[in-house]
């Protein structure tokens, strides 16, 4: 049985967004209820938007860690957090990363 | 030039309504900045919650027609307004139809 | 009702090619069973392969034109051909430029 | 690292499609290079069908084990088999009993 993944220190995820431009620390909200690491992004159409989310999912899927995020039209809000840990780790870090490299290939 | 669809009042909403005993009325917030119908709904696991939302997607870019939707892990919740009438029309009804025959297929 | 579209000729088909190089012209085969245009490409990954496929089928979809496709890992064929005109027309002259409009952004 | 998954013998394929009665084994042809399991199926709509195929490629990358597969309009034919082992392996049977669990929501 794998323990649960700890929490980071704030001082360990500022160091981790630093490589994460688009990225920042949020508190909890209704509908994410731990602290997260979130960010906005915006596709070309709501047709690449979407398939956009699709890759985030199959990811997601793939690492059994999946987002909390919302969309409308070409808009998408995400936010990661680890609900085992009801906070921010290191996994959410590796999620950032994967989906930056997505969404790298679809911005300008 | 289409004209934009008419916004329905309200005993005609409620009245449609009663063909969707999922959804209800709900206020403009942040997310959604216009009166919506809206309904929640949890599938059985992550990828089939998503594939649903995949047929959700498809349906809504044939429509031309565009949730305002979030997803958290099983959970959707998902918001239909219409934004060129900054409220609920015909085309929100008509989504929500749509969608109530896919959900249909994936609930007990 | 509408009226099937035509078949075009040979020589307005070479024509459309001629904007559409990574096209050719194939015979009917047991998977299409009309004469039909094809590419084949491959993506960066199965993921993001399969994220542009759902791309092509929300067009598809939209279009109401839908593609005979094959996928094995990162790689996909595609043909398209006019089930009522039993051969090319202009929907899959339409539908093909829409494809290489998606296709561009994720070839080097 | 780890070692190639080993053929399996024709006995045991044999055995393991009595728990999957709509598979049958195939020969190699151009589009699949080794021996497969396979079936066909049709979804209700293409847009069905589409949404079924975001499922089955969510587990294929979840399992890192991906199907040759065709589509045309509810036309989805599938075969799987082990590319490192050139043949019809665990892997495949395990794949084919997912795929199974997710059509049988999908089928009258």
């Amino acid at each position: 049985m794998s323990t649960s993944p700890r929490t980071l220190p704030l001082s360990e995820i500022k160091q981790a967004l630093e490589a994460l431009p688009h990225w920042s620390i949020a508190e909890p909200t209704v509908d994410c209820p731990y602290s997260n690491i979130q960010r906005h992004w915006m596709g070309p159409s709501f047709l690449k938007t979407f398939s956009i989310m699709t890759s985030i999912a199959m990811i997601a899927e793939k690492m059994n860690h999946h987002p909390y995020w919302s969309n409308a039209y070409r808009k998408v809000h995400i936010r990661l957090t680890t609900h085992d840990a009801k906070g921010i780790t290191d996994l959410d870090i590796a999620l950032a990363h994967q989906i930056e490299d997505i969404l790298a290939k679809h911005t300008p």
